[in-house]
């Protein structure tokens, strides 16, 4: 009984998304993550689903108005890193000098391009640190023949966003009164912190940290991920969402590999850097049978993985994204279609997740919870959907 | 024309490497990489050589003594960061605010733990933080169920460094004058700035970074690497040595894997992260024939590799150690054959190795060179050994 497994297939989705005009279709799935007791409780969970809303418009308007995976991505990863209820950008957790330090990390599918901020203070968004990074790997070489980072962290990271026309943002703005409470396990003058100790699980509460995976009218596909980290982890400390391989990835389809996919995780940093699982399910998901493979990838590479011997509780969550033009989807010669499969599954108590498509008024969002009985750090749940998407060719 | 190989089969290793006494059986072997013209030039070639045998021995009077590979990897590693000479600890590259900022990290094989510190100031020897990471992530959860670090960087990994009892050492006592004259390529009153800035291929002559690999007498792998970085990378820049699956990579046999694994890279940062060249070439040694496997790796997840598509100058090294106990290895029930195999690869100009098993007397060291001819960053050199080494069960 380790794993739950539910398959929900939108059949509106696939009804709809096959348009006839000159529509360019695009497809749009986000995320955030979470576990512990009650965190996605019933009145979190109309927040949670809001800002997941809001974020899915952002990515849409911004491929009606023309942008690719890469810019629809930055955009939806903004609007989340800007609510105070996630931790990432504004609302992050504290460290133990009680102050703010964020990961995040977006890759592009088509150039493959990566970039990176790790324990970054004092920018409201630090994705968006990272995707100029990414930019300015594309312009080449710099002076002297150096190449550029992709890389970058702390204060040199902030004094690089800076220098690069990225504004500073004073710590106390990015610190939400709430998080304050609810999060500083360790504060003697706070009971919630007195229970949040007696149980060493519950600490997971403050996992949620924000993901999103992008597929664009040209089919691209682009992933992002940021993390306020975990609360009171040392200064300095970094975790997946900073590291390559781990927090996210997108590769488009080429040679070799049929599918386009795009993942984005969320969780115990320490375990998806050690299990790489961003690029694991990526990996997985060239097999013909998405769901099984990422049932499978989630079971042996993250759960099972002998990386993670002796843990007990392992906690993540992923959104996966994959999609091709391939069988039977192309219908016909002016009409590209694309068959989109998207997925997330978790081990944590609950993950809330957003997804919409071009072609929707607006956005649907979900909280996937473990099944009644199943243990967090050990049990799985997955879900996901399949549409198609036409496009017509200029 | 575009990868010269050779194989060297040490036949002297062969023959006397079964010894049918008490002596317990280990091997080791090092390295660290170069590329520029002229750069491991003979003057300089004959203090790379010397520091390598010297790290070599550390290692093994380290094995001799009962220390794991673990143990040995660190011992060696550090006598490497310590020589002015390499671009490691003491000696590292300056940034572009004239700082020393190192990156290290290191994973054992049995255990697949992992340890990393990257933009460190003020700590003579890198490996031994990461490798403090490493030991404290064994010691299971911190208060409030919080996960351990495996990887910390900037001013928070310095203080938790010093507060673990590492000893903070000044910066002024890691930087070598002779590295401040021929590393800054931009000073305007350096007239080898003006040759390295007109040429922009030259300024890779500051790859000088440190990785070793060892396999011990229970046949555990373990690898480590530290790099101080690009010359003038901007501060906060985190290259492939303190990147999890680039920089280095330690993987026992186990189940599916008949090899017990150990790599370690060097180069450009950024390449090697992008290609996660450590992981890949791991997973790459799991074939057949190994030399071959290498030479693939190399010339398809390196140098042509997707992820680095456009960069027409992809340079970097790697040291590769594979062992079993399986086949013909296996000679009697008392005595256990360990089959050693070591491989160095690189598109750099030159890279010094230095390699000792504990039944020699001294280390042998070895400047492997690219072809006459030979285009650095396009082609590529693959050279090594084997050995077998017994040794007695208790």
């Amino acid at each position: 009984n380790l794993s739950s497994y539910s398959l929900i297939i939108f059949s509106s989705a696939l009804k709809n998304l096959i348009v006839r005009n000159k529509l360019k279709a695009f497809y749009f799935l986000m995320i955030f993550t979470s576990s512990g007791a009650g965190y996605h409780s019933e009145s979190k969970a109309k927040e949670y689903k809001h800002v997941c809303k809001r974020a899915c418009q952002r990515a849409v308007d911004r491929l009606r108005a023309g942008g690719l995976a890469l810019e629809a991505v930055t955009s939806a990863l903004m609007e989340l890193e800007d609510s105070p209820f996630t931790n990432a950008g504004t609302g992050s957790n504290l460290n133990l000098s009680g102050e703010i330090e964020c990961d995040a990390s977006i890759m592009d599918g088509k150039s493959l391009n990566y970039g990176a901020v790790g324990a970054l203070s004092g920018i409201k968004n630090p994705v968006l640190v990272a995707r100029r990074l990414l930019s300015e790997t594309q312009k080449g070489k710099l002076s002297a023949g150096r190449i550029p980072p992709c890389f970058l962290v702390g204060k040199g990271a902030e004094q690089w966003a800076i220098s690069h026309g990225i504004p500073a943002c004073p710590t106390e703005k990015m610190t939400t009164s709430e998080y304050q409470t609810t999060q500083n396990p360790l504060s003697a003058s706070d009971p919630v912190g007195d229970i949040l100790v007696a149980g060493e699980e519950n600490n997971s509460a403050c996992l949620d940290t924000v993901g999103v995976v992008v597929v664009d009218r040209e089919g691209n596909v682009a992933a992002a991920v940021s993390s306020g980290g975990l609360a009171m982890k040392h200064p300095g400390r970094v975790g997946q969402a900073a590291h390559y391989g781990c927090g996210c990835w997108a590769e488009n389809a080429r040679d070799v590999s049929l599918y386009s996919t795009a993942v984005s995780t969320s969780g115990s940093g320490e375990h998806l850097i050690r299990t790489m699982l961003a690029r694991e399910c990526s990996t997985a998901m060239q097999a013909e049978n998405a769901h099984q493979a990422l049932l499978e990838a989630m079971q042996n590479k993250f759960i099972s993985s002998p990386f993670l011997a002796g843990e007990d509780c392992v906690l993540g969550g992923v959104i996966v994204l994959r999609c091709c033009t391939c069988g039977e989807a192309q219908r016909s010669e002016d009409i590209q279609a694309l068959l989109v499969e998207f997925l997330w599954s978790h081990t944590t108590e609950s993950m809330c997740v957003g997804y919409m498509s071009a072609q929707d008024s607006k956005a649907r969002t979900h909280i996937s919870r473990l099944p009644p009985g199943a243990v967090a750090g050990q049990s799985l749940a997955i879900e996901g959907g399949v549409c198609r998407l036409g496009t017509v060719s200029d």
